[in-house]
């Protein structure tokens, strides 16, 4: 059960940031920011603590209908070499000091766990089934995928973990993030897909046909779009965003994959949202869109779509600039600047 | 003089970026960051090094013509305010490891130098005169305000540093900034002039009926624009960015105010744009407008209009993130990974 954000001292934590020594609202964004921290830490002097980042895997059935630009033994490939240190998740954690959980929840191959002790193994299955048939999981795997995020970000919490984020490896998963984005949006397919990792026009064109098709066959009703069409990875994600959020724990939401899976999490729970900081606006067609739709204002615009997370931790030093603003900015009247507001 | 960059080994640092592990292109901004800052610094291994921020202050003669919502007192205070860690300047420095330099240009003031050794006195008058009537100096100051900010950045250099961003404090500062704007780009003056740190719409009138009757006045050439209108602090940062393109330094280039010296920079020698990131863009009227006009594409989005070179400091963990891209990313070939592209 998420908890909407308490907002009974929202106009303190507000003053707290109009009376920082700077023309009102001069840090833009970074004062919508602090006023959002405040309120899901509900204090005035909110802190970042141990940031983590998990990134799940898993593999897609639809994959075999040449979706994606890149084949699929790329899923087992990029997790062993996040356990090597040399992905672009791993730089970006190196960087701003996230620990990385490298979890497979559903990728189609064997990992040597004695070779790889880094890659947690919470496999539900060896990829998901072809949602162009028939549903990618069933009931039970989607409960089991939702309950893997949801322990790893209590595992997260339990180490004092206060802000999380999010990543993905799993070649095809931007089918369906476009199919979410088209059912639970209600906008036009052809809007929500785009070239995931590096399609040329006519293989958007057959990923679009493919996704109609797929989407032509599903029979369920608003509940069902999650389990029917997500990865693994993508259930476990939203598991996980639901979970953090009703441990109150910042969520960075990175680009196009984890946009969607807040999206279904959302459904379940629209309190969720009061706990996401959308980090990032990506090129893949229908991006901005499905953020404009859900009134998410990301704070990064970079053209990244390596997917991983990545653009959920560039996004970490903004969020650390808004909570060391209210917490080490002078007020104007310690500072004895003539108030001019 | 400012050397072009040397192109003859770009192949060469855009096959490394290319073959990274990573779809081509998949790190967006990130890539054309790290290609610029190879060629900056002639490798394809290149490095940050002790980044400085250097912020100038001085104060304004058109200050007095009611421009400027905030009072010229405001231009001191602040500068001893940074000398106590209270700033929005030196919460971003000390997050990203920044040295700061305050350099007193033109302050219309006479600072306690035992009280406040952290201002550099660097002085050359009490304020600029009021170009409404006149040049705002004289071209014996515009020589010595350009040749400060050279010695600081020398000084920089000298410590090691390889990276240099400005700032400014100098209420007024926007007026000067629109003008160079106006007549550089030859962009109507309205859409050149915005709120400051906090007009209202009649404000912002009254600051456009003056800025005309000052640039009626103006009976100078392009060469002239600059020393005519602009404030001590703007001079000098004119004078670093000049400097540090010289010495092949990265320069990171703040909002409203450091792009319009960066675009007079540029009209005294066009090579210094190869050196600059723009970092920020704001919301001060007409930036988009003047960045669009120098085929600038700014790193950051955040609404900030505070000054002080914040905007270019908060974009520092970007330019890292380029950098640690190329040095520390694997290649496809060494990780194992299906090369897809």
């Amino acid at each position: 059960m998420i908890q909407p954000l308490d907002r009974s001292h929202e106009i303190e934590y507000q003053q707290k940031i109009d009376n920082l020594n700077k023309p009102k609202g001069s840090l833009g964004r970074l004062e919508s920011l602090a006023l959002q921290i405040c309120l899901i830490q509900s204090t005035s002097s909110p802190a970042l603590s141990h940031p983590c980042h998990i990134l799940f895997g898993g593999d897609h059935g639809i994959e075999r209908e040449g979706v994606s630009f890149s084949p699929r033994e790329v899923t087992w490939q990029q997790m062993i070499n996040y356990t090597r240190g040399g992905g672009g998740v791993n730089m970006f954690c190196r960087q701003h000091g996230f620990q990385l959980r490298i979890v497979d929840v559903g990728v189609d191959y064997d990992f040597d766990h004695n070779l790889y002790p880094q890659i947690l193994d919470c496999k539900i299955a060896h990829g998901t089934d072809n949602f162009l048939y028939r549903p990618a999981m069933t009931s039970q795997q989607w409960q089991e995928a939702l309950a893997v995020g949801a322990q790893q970000v209590d595992s997260c919490w339990e180490e004092g973990c206060n802000i999380v984020s999010f990543g993905e490896m799993g070649i095809a998963n931007t089918s369906p993030s476009s199919i979410l984005m088209h059912l639970f949006l209600r906008l036009p397919l052809e809007e929500c897909v785009g070239a995931g990792s590096g399609l040329p026009p006519e293989g958007i064109r057959h990923k679009c046909e493919v996704l109609r098709a797929a989407v032509d066959n599903f029979r369920g009703d608003l509940d069902d779009i999650a389990p029917y069409f997500c990865g693994f990875e993508m259930a476990a994600a939203i598991g996980g965003m639901l979970r953090a959020a009703e441990r109150k724990m910042i969520i960075l939401v990175d680009g196009f994959i984890m946009t969607a899976c807040m999206l279904a999490a959302r459904h379940m729970d629209a309190n969720v949202m009061d706990y996401a900081i959308f980090c990032h606006c990506g090129d893949e067609g229908g991006h901005r869109l499905m953020l404009d739709a859900m009134g998410a204002s990301p704070l990064l615009h970079l053209g990244l779509r390596l997917g991983e997370g990545t653009g959920a931790i560039c996004a970490y030093p903004i969020v650390e600039s808004a909570v060391r603003m209210i917490n080490e900015m002078d007020t104007f009247a310690h500072a004895n600047i003539t108030k001019y507001f």
